[in-house]
C-alpha cells in the first residue's frame, strides 16, 4: 500500500490523501478462455452492452479487487470514529446454511468465516469448503454495528441516514439486499410490537435499528446485508458468447466458495465511510450554532 | 395541484418545474397533547436531538405527507419512461401475515390494498380492519416492477443501478429493507441455483432481479421493500416527555392500521425517478458516440 | 413573500425552508409581439435552440425575476452570517463611465444607483436617466465585500473559494466577468508590488482580495462583478425570427436603462450563500477536531 | 505518465481512468529554510490557519504540480472534442506590459511565452527575463477561445455554462479575474453597441463571448484570465513565521517570472473539461427526445 498525498510526517494535512494498492499476482493468461463468453452470474453481459469495450481480465472494474480502495479509506474513516469512541462491527451471520447461535464479537477474527460464533463457524466451514470442492458456492449473511453514533446524524429527506448507508452497501458488488434493525420482520409484526418504546434509561428496544425518520437516535445501528454466492463456481453453466451461439461453461481460478470473510471488512469500510460523512455534516449544523466552539 | 412554473401551454419548458399542493386539511389541534411526547416509532425524538426545535404538528417534515411531492414528481418521470415504452409497478405482496398467491398487475388499483391478488387482498383488508380496530397496525411487504428498462444503467463503482434505487426506496419513512430478485434468499442458495445461466433467447431465470454488477441486463428489474406497521397506534405506550419523564401515550388521529396501500404508489414514483435519472446518463454516453443522433 | 415550510413559531426547524413570491403583476400580453422574434442579448435564441419550446413571456426563466429567489435565500443566509458578526455589502462602483471617487458604505441604500458616493451618484443617475429616455442602456461595475469571514474557508483543488463565489456570481443573468482584489490590475504589476507582505499586524496590503491558494485570508474578500448593459432597448436593432427571416426590432416595456442597482442584492445575496455555504464545511472540520464542542 | 485504469488494448473502457505522474526532479531540501515562513503571495498562512499541519516542501497541495492532473485529464476531454470537431485554443495575450496586436493561433506553440503574436512574443520574453535577473516577476493576460461548440450547452439557473467555466478557471492557482467576450469593457458600453445583432448568416458581432442567459449561441466562446505576478521573487520581501516574529524572505528556487506559458495549456484542459461535462449532459437531453438515435 502506497501513500502518495495527504499526509505528511505521520499526520493527515486536511488535503486529499491517495493510497494506492498494485495487484502483483495479477494473471492476465487465466483469463484468455473466457474473452468471448458471458459468465453466469458476472457483469460481463453488462459491461458488453453498456461500454462495448471490456477488460475481461480478472472482470476488470467489476471485479472484487475494487473493494480494496474502500477498505483502504474506510481505515482512515475508522480512525476518526476511534477518535470520537465510535465503534463498527460486522461478521458473518450464516452462510451455507448456518446461523451463528450466539453473538462474541471477540472471536470474529479467530476463524476463517469472520462469524460472531467459534462452534457455528465450525460448521460452516466444513460446509463452504464440501461446497467448494463440488465446485458450488453459497450465498451468508452479514451484520454490521455501528456504536456510540451519536442521535442526530441524517438527513430529514432523501439523505436519511439508513438510505445513504443502505446505498453504500448495495454499492458493493454481491449484496442483494440490506435491512436495519428487525428488517424484513417488521412485515409480520405489529405496531405494538415494532414500536420501540422508552423509558427514563431510554430506549427499551431498537427494533428500529438505530434510526428514527431517517435519522440517528444514538442506540447502534444494526444492519444486515444479503451476500450472493459467488458467481464463479466450477459447474457447467450455460451461456452464450459475444456472437450469441449457446455454449457451456466452466469458470476456473482463485474463487472462495462463500464471498463472506472477504466482505466483513469490506462492509465495515462502508459503513465506516458514511458514518463519517454524516458527522461531517452534523458538524457543520453544531459550529453555526456557537460560532465559539 | 398547482403547476407554477416549467410548463408552456401544456409542454414542459425544459427549465425546472415546480408543482405545489397546499395541505387544505390540516388539524394542527390534534397535536397539541404530544407536543412533549416522544411518539414511540416516530421521529419527534431524532427531531429533537438533532435540531432542537420541533414542528410537532404532523410530524412536521418527517410526515409522510412529504412523500406527496415526491409521487407528484414521479408522475412526471412516469411520462418520459411511458415515452420510451417503460413501466414501472408497484404493489402489495403481503400484509397482516397474509401473500399474494399470483401475481396480477391488472386487480391492483381494484382493491383498496393495492395487493396483485384479489382473494388475498380481501383477507388482508378484513386483518387489517380488524387490528385497526383493536388499536393495533401491521407491516408489509411492497414488491415493485420495473419493466422494459434497456440494459446499460447503472455506473460501475458507487452509482450502481440498484445502489441509488435503494437509496431512493430506503429515503421513504417507514421502509426498513430492501432486497432485488432472489434477495434475502440468497443467503440460503447455492451458486448453482442462484446463477441466471443464458441461451440464444436470454436469460433464463432472473434471480439477479434485473441486474449485473450494478448495471442493468435488459431483465425486469424486480425489488422488494420492507414496510413497518404504522407507528401511530392507539393501544398506550411507554415513553418520556421533554423532561425526560415516563408517560403512556396513546396515538389518535387518522392513522391507517396498515401503510402498504399508500406507499404503492410512492414507491413506483422513486423508482421512476431514478430509472430517469439514469437514463439520462446513458444518453449522455450515446450522444458523444454518435454525434449525429 | 411566503414561506411555506421550515419555520415554526418564528424560528427555523432545521429542515428545509420554501419561500414563494408570486408575480402580481405579470403582463404577458407586453410579449406578444416579439413571441417570434429572438431579441438581441436576450436569450430568447438560446432556450429557443436548446429546449425547442419557449416561454417568451418576460423571458420565461432567463428572467431577472429568478433572481428574487435567490434575494430571499439570501436574507436566511445573511441571518446566519450576522450571528458570525460577518457583513456581506455590494454597492455600484461604476455606471454609465462615472465611477465612485469614494467609498461610503452608508449612503449606499441612499441613492437610487446603490453606489457608494454621493457625488457620483446623482451624476451616473442623470447619465442613466438620459440614457433610458433615448432608449438606450449602459453598463456597470458592481463591488462586493464580505468583512469579517475566518480564516479557513475553501477547498485546496476545485472548490476554492473564490471559485465556488465566482460560479455564483457567474450564475447571474448579465454579469460579464468577475476579478478578485487588485483583479485584472494584477496582469501588468510586478510581483514585487502585488504580494501582500505581512507584519506583526497581520496582511499590510489585500491585492489578494482576501484569499491565498483559494482559502480565505480573515481579510476582507473583495471582488467586483461586470454587468452589462441592458438588453431590452428601445433603440431599432437587427434581428431574425423564428423562420429565419431578417427584421428590426424594438423593445419597449418595464426595463431600466442600467441593470446595478436591482442587482446589487442579489450579488450580496450570492456572496453571503457561498460564505454560509463554506463556513458549513469548515464546522464539519472543527466538530471532528473536537467533539466536545 | 503512468496510465492505471480504464484503458484496455488502446481503448476506454467507459469505466474511471486513472493517470500518474511521479515528480522524479523533488527537491525537498530546497524548502527547508522556509518551513516557519509565511510566504507572500503563497498559500502557506491560509493552509496553516485551515489545517494546523502543513507539507512545507514544494507548497504541498497548493503546488502548480497540482496542475499537471488538470492537463492529463485535459488530454482526454480534448480527444472527445476533437471527435465532434470542437476545437480550445489557449494564448498568453498580454505580458510584461506587451499585449498581442494580431492572433495568429498557428505560433503559439512556435515561441516560448505561447503568445499569439510572434513580435510581441520577443519583447515579452526579453522583458520577463529581464525581471526574472532583477529577482522579480510579471502577470500577463491568456486568452481562450472554445470553437465550434454547438448551441444549447449550459443550464438555465445556476449551472450556466459561463458559470462553470469560470468556476474551473478560477479553481486554478493564481488566477485572479475572469471576462467573456467583450468582459470588463462592457462596463462602459452602451446597450446598442453591446448587443450582438442577428442577420440571415447569424451573429454579426459576438460582444456576448458564445453564451446568452447562461447557454452557448454556437458561436466561439471567448474568455480571458488574469494571471497574477509569480509569488516567488528574489527581491526581499516583509513576512512573519508561525510564531508571529517579523522576517525578511527572498524566495529562491526553480521559478518561473511569468506563469502565463505554463498556464496556457492549464487554461486549455480546464475549458475542455467544462465543455465535456455539459456536452454529456446536453446528449442526456437528447437521447429521451429522440430513443431511436
Amino acid at each position: 500500500m502506497h501513500l502518495l498525498s495527504g499526509v505528511f510526517e505521520g499526520k493527515t494535512t486536511g488535503t486529499p490523501i491517495l493510497m494506492i494498492l498494485y495487484n502483483e499476482d495479477a494473471r492476465p493468461e487465466a483469463y484468455d478462455e473466457i474473452k468471448d463468453l458471458f459468465r453466469p452470474g458476472h457483469a460481463d453481459f453488462t459491461y458488453e452492452k453498456k461500454y462495448g469495450n471490456r477488460d475481461y481480465r480478472g472482470s476488470g472494474r467489476a471485479s472484487g479487487r475494487e473493494t480494496a480502495g474502500r477498505v483502504a479509506a474506510g481505515a482512515v474513516a475508522k480512525k476518526m470514529l476511534a477518535g470520537l469512541g465510535i465503534e463498527v462491527t460486522a461478521y458473518t451471520l450464516r452462510a451455507a446454511g448456518i446461523g451463528c447461535e450466539t453473538i462474541d464479537l471477540s472471536v470474529i477474527e479467530k476463524n476463517p468465516m469472520r462469524a460472531a460464533d467459534l462452534a457455528a463457524a465450525a460448521e460452516m466451514e466444513r460446509r463452504v469448503v464440501a461446497l467448494g470442492k463440488k465446485g458450488d458456492s453459497t450465498g451468508g449473511l452479514i451484520e454490521c454495528r455501528i456504536q456510540w453514533l451519536p442521535a442526530g446524524l441524517g438527513e430529514p429527506v432523501f439523505d436519511k441516514f439508513e438510505a445513504d448507508l443502505g446505498k453504500g452497501v448495495l454499492s458493493l458488488g454481491g449484496i442483494k439486499g440490506v435491512e436495519f434493525g428487525a428488517g424484513f420482520g417488521c412485515v409480520d409484526m405489529l405496531g405494538s410490537e415494532h414500536n420501540d418504546n422508552m423509558g427514563k434509561e431510554g430506549f427499551l428496544t431498537n427494533n428500529a435499528g438505530g434510526t428514527l425518520g431517517g435519522i440517528t437516535t444514538g442506540e447502534t445501528v444494526l444492519f444486515r446485508a444479503a451476500v450472493k454466492p459467488t458467481s464463479s463456481i466450477e459447474t457447467p453453466q450455460r451461456t452464450i458468447n459475444l456472437r450469441g451461439e449457446e455454449k457451456t461453461i466452466v469458470t476456473e481460478g482463485r474463487h472462495d466458495p462463500c464471498l463472506c470473510p472477504r466482505m466483513v471488512p469490506v462492509v465495515e469500510a462502508m459503513a465506516a465511510l458514511v458514518s463519517v460523512d454524516h458527522l461531517l455534516r452534523l458538524g457543520a449544523m453544531r459550529y453555526l450554532t456557537d460560532p465559539e466552539s
